[in-house]
Parts: structure tokens; sequence; C-alpha cells
């Protein structure tokens, strides 16, 4: 499949007259793909039943003969005020129990039933006028789900929904749920599901396994959601199905949509999401201001290779300035062409702009377009021009397994999220300070799914803070011909947030016992024998197995032997790149220790090096320059 | 006129016995002027319709006789219990949706047509029975409109009244308003005017436009309100009519507000503003902890003058220790005194003195007045008593033009809000920061409103910042004789908050256009050739302008020739004197680099020299002892 | 009285298999006491009326032939969901109008009718069943009022009961209150009773006399709640009645509640403490991570000595890391048992570790026992058999009058916290820094409660702050032998929170007034003559008294002379170290500067010396090793 390039378009925001030259224009600048349709339902049903197709039956008319391939939304994400005026109780209510109402999106709440059957409805009717519209080459469902906080709701509709859901869970029988969530503690016990609240406004916090089923449930609610989008197109369309996510959104189950997707797409802003979603030093930020963060962009793609089942886009590429972040600086020059070559180095199939014209009114005014808001050529269209001219002489998207698995697990986040212990503590944020350390490392990585049953052809496969482990992941891992790397904190709970009698982990194997855990404030390093520290968070272990890292007083950091090893600590950079080199080096990994800021990624034919500094960088393969990259033939 | 000197007084909160003793003790300290009245209603009219005047009737014959002017406040920021039992809607309601209720001030909406209606009853109700009273020299309506943030209200009245106001707006024609908001974006587009959704407890950010829009009707909402009690009064009493605004209340149009007024009198607490609303370094606010800012009274004066046609006075004069800053300094022996000499050397008529004495109950316990709680002398009656001295050989109140203007727009201070497009922008910061280099380099500046159609006889205009320019004060900015400086984000904006076409800022006779906007992180100053820096918020300019200053990178930050200049950037603390002082310069206006804390201000009459620092300065006029001034005769 | 050890058990909460042999590992582990049955009601009373006795009769019989005592709880903290069903207004509402609802714990407002008569029928189910049964050996009231901030309610119920008790207090006058709170200020005045709200959600700050009425009406909530539980109990029953306070709660008036009670206890964390309620520097909480704040436990241990009239327990002793806590560190080894021979060092009869085997579900999974959740030893128990042990040869409880007191008012800490003038300012803290002082010289102090009438044998009396000086106290303080320490802001206010004329502090014998008080940044510290510093409040008195401490500007900061000193000032830690030695030295009281981290206490028998440090410490007897302390027979 050939590498391809696109844009987000809204032709109900301009005057038709323009729609040619903007077409033309698409299409001269070596565009492949046009997303439309996601924001559009006022003007396609301004009233209940009234309809308007004729605009957009003429808009993709004019994009398709040009030879753009249109990318149909559903424009669920953005209910008229009729249908909220409709049902007025559609809203998401907050954990305040503030109902999140009319006025900018994403206000619904995926529970509630009238809302679900006018998505329905409206889906239909898309899917029936556009199905088979040979200008209609994929169809995108809803968008961003997540975005701006809006998977977990506190309303009535999500109160009848998690009792249903939970009658299910547990046969209908009550006193399963209370043996099963402890409600003995402090007198929880429910005499039927109809009694069940949701997990907010206590007096001090919940039970953790009515929080972390109401994730659970939560997460349920947006799968089923899309899948009803999903089953709609499909029975009058062939054309495959995407959804774009967005950056660390971690409130509902990515591969779970994903496996009624035929691709995963995600929204890439590089830096409004280092100002807004990376947490890292002031230095680190300010040196990396302009380019983006080295790693979160491509931990990402990686994500969304294992949500796509190895088919992902770029739905949504920053093309400039954002309007949304603490701050909000321009990219340097270069740096639209680096994060398009970044995507497809990382298997991308398709790199769209978001947006093609900056439109300007309402939120997004100050947000880059590819154009200016006076039509003339923005810098990101100048860029993407030059990608056009690379593409010319690139190879096909060709993926190729990396010699390192890194098992990223949603309901992990959600775990962490329930019971940190300590504040600060994310799983997010230990996975991605270990593929920030495989990376400066020099490392390919694949992101696996806590599904996954086959761990076949990695040397190395790295399982961090999997708090509860999946039978058939505890079968893999232990299968696996490469180093199993596993804690802290591996199935130290059982599906319902119980701690596991025998005590965790519990790894056939491994002789280990947490005996004791506890969490430390963030300026209160432990030395480690060597390099680094552990910080904030600590298990004191009971083993006999040998140990392959400890602090300066013995303790044991890293233990195991035979391929399967347990981490007990949180480690600070330092230690972490310590651990996993010693990981590397014992799996048979060769790595390499690249300058600040340098990252290399290998596709099945080629090697880049991409250097994410502002400045150029002494690298292995010479000096590469500010915001570039150099691409090399892979032998 | 003369200068004169008054206070705030309580007859209701004393022994009918002490009247006579306070009068006496007000006009032996030199006092003319004596405020009361606005906080009484419930003495006045304890139940509905049953009226008790005898006791006020008493006090102001008490206050006459003994020789003193009485300001009159009608009570209407104090309704009392009964008031809202009867309305019990009356109440703004934040924007979390919570009712802000009774038991403090300021407790209700303005668009609330039963309190406005009962509003309207006392202040008629007063105007009688005061209107030609021989002792009330004045009026002051309702107190402080504004403080605690009383302007914006999401209440079922606020709503109907923004509607019916939008409907006004727009002559009723809802697609219009769609059209103007760009409200196709997010399907945000409403079918009519009854729709409409006040902007708050949305998913994400409400449309620019509509906040945009609400503010402007809440302005409009305050400006009616005291109209409607300005008319009232006026049906009864040919007196002049004055209200007391507050230090950086910005959330309502002062210009209009005193567009109907005679009279513009402010707060002033220089502590209480150091702590709580001045934004400086720690560092700063040590440094004059005992003093306040040196420059955020003077702003406020200089606006006040702009509000009042001329006209001003200090309402409220603190008198030392409040009680409502996070922390609650004794100002230095001699600060009462100079903030009095301060007010009149920028044209004050009256500086009153709040409160007489100092209250031991309720919510102002610990708020200082010119006596003890036990009738003593407290510090500032007798600082007053050396100014009233002082006064006998002053010159009347005799302004003077200023060789620069200074805009201040109250709708551009709402549109850098609705948009910073970065943490920590603002508007008012920006006009301040302008104002405060001025006065580092010796300059008196008069505020003009955005209204201002006719700059002559100034040397230099600084009008930065002005997001929405309408067609006036461009008129007038381009035909004033003196350097006409703008930006950034001048013009940004339409009337309706869009990005205009041209692009800004759109200037006959300036070749620049805005092609490109970052903000930045506080901590990444970009270094300008020569002192300063920019910080925070850049432009990136498409121009053939002279370049009059630039970065180290040569990007241009100040452009322009022929009297036209526009500033891309906001600039430190050394950038902009860099910037001001060039201004100067080319403008002919002789500047000179005041020591740290030291001002001057010249009146028709006098030249001022106000040394703000707790230790005596050298200053070009000799040395000024702590807290202390120097008077001269102006040649 | 020996010193004896106990337990927290929850039967309910284990298979009735694991009963007998827990019953017997804690009698071998030393213990005397088993809690159980505080959180219980959902087992005992599953639905209304239908009561399961059983397994509590079988549980306590288990344990009580084992050899262990009893101590029953009353459930009242936990009603089920049936009874929250039932009254589905008897929750708390929290200052902002939100209902604090069912899902964790303490679901219930003090002032609901409906659940005080639920309590009361519960608690006559438990006194009836088992008030004369012959292994309760004691009762405890519910548990931890005040926990969760839980005594603050705005809930309707409570604004019924507030003017309930406001028309007792005024006798039915309104006329009265409005006087005695001033309510004229801002026409505040009610005509009647049932006019008056809760003082929340008001504008801006509501009157400090309605603020601090409403403080006082919750407390007696509190006080009425827990004298019903024990007036149901003893109407069954005679066996002692405890109830287990919690640290830093003040929000209810302990002694009032203590009063109707024979013990007092208390549950003692020092680790999650240090972390949530302790105020330090970061340096302090690193130092003392592992092992709690030096004097926290102390004070508290002190303060209940008091409430308990003499009578005091540990409920709750941390045996390990806890689970709710901003960082919840591992003690280090010793601790345990350090902990528990401080609390006998201040007179506890008994010490009981919370809870017996650490728990899989529900909130407190990380909240470690003396048992792990596998039912193995944890740390804990493996010290509590040392202190078995130590307890074999070690005196009864002995204890001694200190040669000091400490004044500590719970009524001075809510006129704090309605008006601290200054923020950070804190009675509590006040009172803990003077503590602290008095123990860094080796001190042992009793606190004393402010209904206290003979200060007999007592060298000196500190009481700071106590904002309101009852007769009583006030008439003690004067005629004490030892040297009464008064200020800051001793007598300010009076009963119904006006400033009192003459001025503050009007005490007999001492010729001052607080003519005016400054509150500053905690940043501008003014240097004393000597050691330490004027920090954050500052009163200027007009004196003719001796100076004893003043600043380097010569301003009074110690005053007084024969036995009355006023100290006018908020002092740092060297400030009140040198205030404190020299009122000892006056007093005739010999002092010792301890070493960082260690502190002694002196009962009739022994001299205890703790070295609260990680590391060994020398001491004027000897060295001490981390963790550890020394006793001594006192001579």
């Amino acid at each position: 499949m050939k590498r391809t390039l696109g844009t987000c378009y809204y032709p109900e925001h301009w005057p038709e007259a323009l729609w040619p030259q903007d077409a033309e224009r698409m299409v001269e600048a070596g565009l492949t793909w046009v997303r439309i349709g996601e924001f559009c339902w006022s003007r396609i049903e301004p009233k209940e039943g009234e309809f308007n197709w004729d605009w957009l039956d003429r808009s993709i008319e004019v994009l398709g003969n040009a030879g753009l391939k249109v990318v149909l939304g559903t424009p669920t994400a953005t209910p008229p005020k009729w249908v909220a005026d409709k049902h007025p109780d559609m809203f998401a209510v907050d954990i305040d129990g503030k109902p999140r109402g009319f006025g900018s999106r994403r206000h619904y709440c995926f529970s509630h039933a009238g809302y679900f059957a006018e998505s329905e409805r409206i889906v239909r009717a898309f899917a029936e006028r556009y199905g088979q519209n040979p200008h209609v080459a994929a169809w995108q469902t809803d968008n961003e789900y997540g975005c701006h906080d809006t998977i977990y709701s506190y309303s009535a509709s999500a109160k009848t929904a998690f009792q249903a859901w939970l009658s299910a869970e547990f046969g209908g029988d009550i006193d399963a749920l209370n043996r099963a969530w402890g409600n003995v503690f402090w007198s929880m016990e429910y005499n039927n599901f109809s009694q069940i609240e949701l997990p907010n406004l206590t007096v001090t916090e919940p039970n953790p396994a009515h929080v972390h089923a109401f994730k659970r449930f939560s997460s349920d609610q947006v799968v089923a959601y899309n899948k009803m989008q999903v089953d709609t197109i499909r029975a009058q369309s062939d054309r495959p199905i995407a959804h774009n996510y967005m950056g660390r959104v971690t409130d509902f189950d990515h591969y779970k949509v994903g496996d009624d997707l035929e691709i995963a797409s995600w929204d890439s802003y590089p830096l409004g999401f280092l100002e807004d979603r990376v947490e890292a030093s002031d230095e680190h930020k300010r040196a990396f201001a302009h380019q983006g963060d080295p790693d979160f962009q491509a931990f990402h793609h990686d994500i969304y290779r294992a949500v796509g089942k190895g088919r992902w886009w770029i739905m949504e590429q920053q093309p400039g300035p954002v309007n949304w972040a603490p701050y909000n600086p321009s990219p340097l020059p270069g740096m639209v062409r680096f994060w398009t070559w970044e995507a497809f180095a990382h298997g991308a199939e398709a790199v769209c702009y978001f947006r093609w014209r900056q439109a300007p009114f309402a939120q997004e005014q100050l947000h880059a377009g590819m154009l200016r808001p006076d039509s003339q050529d923005a810098e990101a269209i100048v860029e993407a021009r030059q990608v056009r001219d690379e593409l010319q002489s690139a190879p096909d998207v060709a993926p190729a397994q990396a010699p390192i698995a890194l098992v990223f697990d949603y309901e992990a986040e959600w775990s962490w999220a329930v019971q940190p212990q300590g504040q600060g503590l994310s799983y997010f944020q230990l996975v991605f300070d270990t593929y920030r350390a495989l990376r400066k490392l020099g490392q390919s990585v694949d992101i696996v799914p806590p599904s996954c049953t086959d761990l076949t052809g990695y040397s190395a496969i790295f399982a961090p803070g999997i708090m509860h482990l999946n039978d058939d992941l505890k079968q893999a891992l232990s299968a696996a011909d490469g180093t199993a790397v596993y804690g802290p904190r591996t199935a130290a709970r059982d599906a319902h947030f119980n701690i596991p009698n025998p005590l965790p982990p519990a790894i056939d194997g491994l002789d280990i016992v947490v005996s004791r855990l506890e969490t430390l404030r963030p300026d209160m390093p432990i030395a480690l024998n060597g390099k680094g520290h552990v910080i904030r968070y600590f298990e004191e272990l009971n083993t006999s197995e040998p140990i392959m890292m400890e602090t300066s007083a013995n303790q044991p950091v890293l233990v195991g032997q035979n391929g399967q090893l347990y981490c007990a600590a949180w480690l600070d950079d330092d230690g972490m790149m310590a651990m996993v080199e010693q990981v590397c080096e014992i799996s048979g990994i060769t790595t390499v220790e690249l300058p600040i800021g340098v990252r290399r990624r290998e596709t099945a034919t080629e090697t880049f090096w991409f250097n994410h500094n502002s400045h150029a960088s002494e690298t292995p393969v010479g000096t590469i320059g500010a915001a570039d990259f150099v691409k090399r033939s892979r032998n």
C-alpha cells in the first residue's frame, strides 16, 4: 500500500464557489484523501426530519471529480440544538453532578437511549445515501471519543445502564457483587441492583472495586456505541471504517473499539500535547517547544498500529500553531514534513493535515491550517508539497516486527488511577518511561495488547504495571522465547480489584512475594548500586531469585532468571535506562545510546534517524540538521 | 474648584448620641463631605412598604448643620432579606450554576426584572424624600458595581434578557446571528433566539463569539441598571450623581456608565490591591507592601478622570490596614497623606476616607477607620489633619492635557479574556505595562476611551491590544498629529469576533499582515537586538515597513514610519522601556528615567515628585524622604 | 492500671473458621483488647427490622473465651443503603450545596431527625443485646466524628436545626441576634428566626458572627448526637464508653463530647499525619517520613489525656504503611514499638493496633495490618510481641502533673478560621508551635481546656490566641501561681465575635491596648533583638509594661510583669524558642535544649528519652539508636 497524504475539509464553512478551487489545490499539493462531514448535522438536518442533502451531494461530487477520495464522518459528535431540546437529559453529567450542556461539542452521554437512537438514525441516513457513493472511500465514526473528558458520565441514564451492566456481569446475583467487591467492609452491601449508585459524590473515596467496575462499564458503553455506528454503516457500505482517536486519552479500551473497525487513526498535535499532556521538566518542554516530545507521537503511532491490527493513519496532523494548549508556539520550519515522515516510519498508510483552511470564526479560529484564513498558502502546504515530491521515490508501507514488545493495557491504566497509592503515579507514565528508555537505546518497539496470546519473535517483552494479569497473557508471557519483564504491581489485583491470595505476583517459575509496598515523596530518591534511583514507589520482596539490580542498601530491585524478571520499583530516568539496557543485553538485543533528541526507527525496508532537536546533532549516521532526518535502506 | 476631603459614615451603626460629636470631629479634621446611606435599606424599610425615615432625616440634619455636605447613596447593593424572600430567584447565578444568595452584599442579578423594579422603587423613595434636601449635595448610585465578581450571572433571568438583547442586536434574524458567530462550525446553529443558551457549563470552550456577546450584554445590563437609578434621581434632584468604581474591575464598560453620571469616583485601597490585584514579583510586593504599587493607583486615577470626563473623586481612601487581602499590612507613617496628595496631583476634586470609625462588628471589623472602634484617633485622622493644613495654601484643581495618550478599552479586555491564546495574557496587564514604562520615564499620561474621536495635542498615542478597532478610533489614530503606536493584536477581530479578511491589522498606510502568531511559555524569552526580550506572545509579520526594533534573529518587533508604528510582541520590562523610549524620542517627548519607586506628575500649576519607597531616594529635585513627595510650581 | 495492648477486628470480614485461630494469635501476641462491630450494620440488620445477631454473638463468644476483652462499637458511621433509601435527605450537604451520598462512610448529617432516630434505635438494639455480655468490657460510640470533614452540613435539616439553636441562644428575640451580630452592617437584619440562612453560597464572605455561631452550633450537634448514644448505652450497660477521635480534627469541641464519656481514645497514624496534616518544610518531612513528626502524636496524646480527664487510649495505632496519605511510606523497623511506648509515656492505658489482618478488598486494601492478607505475620505483630515482653516489667499507668500547662481551646480554633486576617494563620498551628518549642527544651506539658478553673501547681501557663476568653479562665489565669503568657489575639472578640470596648486584651493588671494589627506576607520577617523573627502577624501595642522582647526597631513583642506576660506577635521557630525559654527561666523551670528529633517525657515513675531520628543521636543520657528510646526510673 502506498503512503498517502490528505486533509480535513468543511465545505459547509465556505462559499460553494470556493470548492472547486480548493479541490484543485488539494490535488496539486499531492493529497489523496479529504475527510468531510463530521460536524455538519445542523446543515444536513436543520430541523427534525427535514433533510438537506444537496450541498453535501455536490461537495462530494466536486471533490471526487477532482480526483480526491472522500472519508465521510458521521456527525454524531455535534448534535444540533433541536436534538438537545428534544432530549433535555441527553448530556453527560460531570463528577460534581453538573450536566455538560449545549454550546460546543461532544455534548452527549453514551448511555442515553434516546440519543443512541438518534445517532443510529442519522448514521443510517448517511450510510443509505453515501454507502455506495463512488467517491466515498472510507468512513469515520463520530470524532475523537473521549476528547474533553467525555467518557465518564454520572447521569441518571448512566446509572440505570450501569446497574444493568452489573446485573449482567454478576448474573443477577447481588450477593455475588457484594462478595466480589467486599461491600461488607463499610456496610456498603446492596440488596438489589437498583440500589447501586454511581461512584461520585461520596463522603470519602468510594470502594475501588466500584470505581473500577464503573470505568470498565464506561469503556464498554463507548464500544457499544461505536459498534452500533459500524453495524449501521456496514449494512449499507463495504468501505473501510475508521475512528480518529486522540493522544493520551485512556478512558476507554481502544483495542476493543478497534476490533470493530478496519483502520485505526489518530489526531497528532505534537506541540499541543507537549504543553498539555506530556509530563516533563520545564527544561525538556523548553527544548522541544517548537518540535514536540521526541517519543510521545511515536508511542501513539505504535499504540495505534496495534489498535488497527497493522492498519493505521494520522487523520489529523498539526500543521502550525494550535489554539488549545496552555501555550501555542509555532513549529520549527520543517516540522510538518518531519512529523509526516515520522508517521510513515512507524507504518502509517496516510497522513491527513488538519485542517485545509484556517477558519476565521468560532472555537478554532487560531488553529492553523494548510491555508491561511485569506486562502494564501500557510507553511504546512509548502511542506506537504515537499513530502509529495519525496514520496515519489518512497517504498510502500512495509511494517516489520520489532525485536521488543511492550504491553499497553487500558484496564491497568484505570486500575492505577483508581488506586495510585501515591501522588503522581500513573500507569501511562510507567509504560511511557519504559518506551522512552528503549528509544533512547535506539530500539524499535511493538506495542501489544493484553489480549495478546502469541509473543513469538520478540527477544524481550516488557509488561510493567499490569495490575490485573489475565490468564492468556500470563500464559503467553510464560511461554515467550524472549525475556519477559514483569513488575511493579504485576497481578496485584484480581478481576474485581481484590488482592489475590497467594499474594502477588504469583507467577509460575518466579519465587517472589510482594510482602509490603511503600510510596514516597518525589524528593526522596533511593540510590541504586550503579546509576539511577528508585523513586516514588517501591515493593518489598520476599524472594530467592537472583538479584540483577539492587539499592545501595541491598534491597532487591530487579530479580529473576531463565527469561523471567521482576522489577519491584519505579525507576528514575537513569535507573530505567540501566534496567532496560541490562534486559536488552541478556536478551541479545544490540543497543546504541543515541544523542539527546535523536531517535531511530526501522521498517522492513528502511532505517530512519530523526533529529528532534532545534540544532544539528551528531549521530552514528553523521550530522543531521535541526528538525530533520535521514533515511537509509535497510540491509 | 477646591480640593476637598471627606469620609464615609454609617449613622445607623452608632448610637444617635454620638452623631453630633462625630460631625464636630469631622469638621475639625477639615472634612467637607460625608457619604452616608448606601447600605441602610433594612433600617429605612424593615418590612415591605413600612418606611422609617426619621433617623435618616435626623442624621442628615445633624451632619448638615455641623457644616458637612452629604453624599447620599442609594441602598440597592444590600437588599434586605424580605426582598430576597419576595424574589427568591433574584440572585446572580455563578458559572457553575450555583445561586449566590443572601448573607453579605451585591446579592442580585442585574437582569432580574423584579429586583430592577424594587430598586427603582426604593431609589425613587430616596430621591423624593431627599432630592431637594439642602444638605444633600450629591448622590451615589449603588456601591461598587462588579465588586465580588458580580457582573456575570448565569440565571434564568439573564438568559431571557440575553436572548432579547441578541434579538435586538440582530434585528430578530437568527440566521444573521448564526452567520456572525460562525455557528455552523460545530453544528451550533440555532433555529430561533429562545434556543440560545448562556455560555457556561459547555463540554469544552463555547464559541468565543458567544462569550464575547455575553460579556457585552452583561456590561449593558449594568449600564441600564445604573441609568434607571440616575433617571429616577434626576426626576427629583439636580445634584450631581456619582458611582464609586473599584480597582481592576473590568467586567463592565465604565465609560458607558460614566456617560450617565456627572462625577466618577473610585475606592482606592493601595495595600489591598498590591496583594490582591497587582501582578508582580514577590520582591516587588515586599518592597511596596506598606506603600502600595507605585503605578496602580495613578493608573486608576487617570482612567477615572477619563470616565468622569474630567471630574473625579476618591470616594473611599484606605486609611490603615484593611481586612480583605491575602495579607493586610499597615501603611507606612505618612502614606494616607501621600495617597491623598497623589490623587490631587491626578486631578481629584475630593478624597474621602473609608470609613469614619472602625466597626467592631460584622464583615469589616478589621478594616481600619479614621477612628478606632473605641472612638480614639487612629493614624488616618492625624494625617488627614495634616492635609487639611496643607490644603490652605494649595491651588484649585487644575488639570492639564498630558503629552501622551494611552487608550484603554474595556471591550478589548473582554476580547483578550475570551481568547488569550496563552496563559497569563491579559489586556489590562498589557496596557498597565505600557503605562508603567511611561511613568518610569517621568511621563504624565492621559487615558482615553476607544470612543475618542479627537487626539489633538498628543505627541504620542499608545493603543496596544485593541482587538476590535472601531472606525472612529481608527480614523482618529490615523489623523493624529502625534505618533500612533498599534499592536499587538490591533484590529485582530471584527465586531462579532471573527478574523477579518484582509488579515489584521489592515491599517491604512501600514503595509503589515500578521501572517501567524505564537504564544510561548513564560520561561522562553526571545532576545531583542538591544535591551529586553519578547515574551509570551509574538506575531509573525509580512511587512515592507522600516524596522525600528527586532529580535537578535532579525524578526521584526516594532515597524512603521510616518507617525504610525506597530508592535508585534509582548515585551518584558526592559523591552517595553526601550520601545516606549524610542517612541518618545521620535515624538519629541523629553524623558527622564526615574529611580525605582519614584514618579512624577504634572498638573497645570504644579509638578509633583512622589517617592513610593520605604527609604529616602535621590531624585532630580533632590532627596525625598520615605513615603514623601515634593511639589514644585510649574514654570 | 496496667498498660495494655489490643487490636481492631472485623469478624464479618473473615470466614468463621478463622476466628478461633485469630483469637488465639491475638492472645499469644499479648493483646488484651479487641474492638469490633463499628461498621457491621448491614450484617446485623440487612433489611429494616430484620436482625441477624447470631454471627456477632458467636464472634464475641469466641474472642471472649480466648481471653480477650471486647470493645463494642456502635455501627452508626456506616448506615446501610436501605437506611439511606428510607431517608433520602439524610446526607450532609457540602458548602457548595452538593449532598454527600452513599458509597463510603460517615454519610449522615448530624441534624437529620430521621437518622438521629435510626441511630438511637440501632444503638439501643446493640446495648440491649450486649450491655451485660460478660465479654463486652467497653463501648465505642460511632467512629471518628469529623473524619472526612463531616461536621459541617449545609442541609435543610441543618438549617432548621440552626434556626432553632439560635432561637434558643437568643431567647427567641430576633432583634437581640441582629444586635449581637451587627446585622445592620449590610442590611443583613432578619425579621424572624425562620429567615436565617446557613452561611454558605453568599456573594462575598458572610458575617463572621454568623459563621462563628454556625461552627458552635455544628459542634453542639455532635455533642448531642454522641450524648444520645451514651444515654442509650448507659440505660443498658455499666461498661465504660469511649469514642475514637482523630488527629487534627478540630471542627467540634472534643472536651464537650469527652465530658459524656469515661475514656478518650484516638487513632494515631504518625506517617499519614506527617504527609497530610503537619505543616512543615519539605526537609522536615523527608527527615521524618518513616518515623512521623516528633511532636504531633505527643501533642494529641496530651490533648486527649485532657479530653479523657486523665483516662485515654490509642484505639487505632498505625502498624505499617497506610493507604490514605499523599504518599505512604513504610515505618522504620522499630517504629511500631516506639509509638506504643511513646503513648504509654504520655499516660495511655491501652494501645490497640489497627487492624488485625490487612483486608484484601475495599477502600483500605493497602492499609497494613498486624497480619498480611495471607495471614502471615506482618512487621507490626513482631514488634507488638516485643512490647508484650517489655511490659512484663513495666510500672502501671502513673500520670504526673507537668510543670507547664498549655491551653487548647476549640472555639479559638474556629475563631481564627473565621477570621485569620492573613493567609496561613491557624490557631492550631500557633498552639502546636508553642508546644514544639517547649518539647525541644525538654519539657513535659499538660494541655488544659478553656473551662479550666484551677491552675494550681503549674509554674507556667501558656494561653496563646484565645480570641474569646471566658470569665472563668480569665480569672484562673489571673489567680495562677505560675507565669501566665497571653497573646496574640487574647480576648480580641466577645462571645458573639465583636471587638470589645475597651479594646483588647483588657486584662486586669496589664496596661496593654492592641491599637492596631497587621498581617504580613510570609517572606517578610521582622528581626527581633536577639534570635528569631516576628512573622505573619503583629500587633501594635499601647503599653507601659516592661518590654521583655522587642524587634530591632524596638517595637514591643513580649511585655508584662508580675507573672503576667503578653506576646504581641507570631514568632518563627527561633523566636518562639527564645520566648518560651525566657518564660521558663523567669518561672523557675529548668530547660535543656535537646538534639533535633529527640524528646523527653516524664511520668510519675519514669523519664523517657525518645530519638525520632533515622540515625543514632547523642543525648544527655547517652547515645540512642535510630527509632529507639531509653527509659530511666525517675528519682
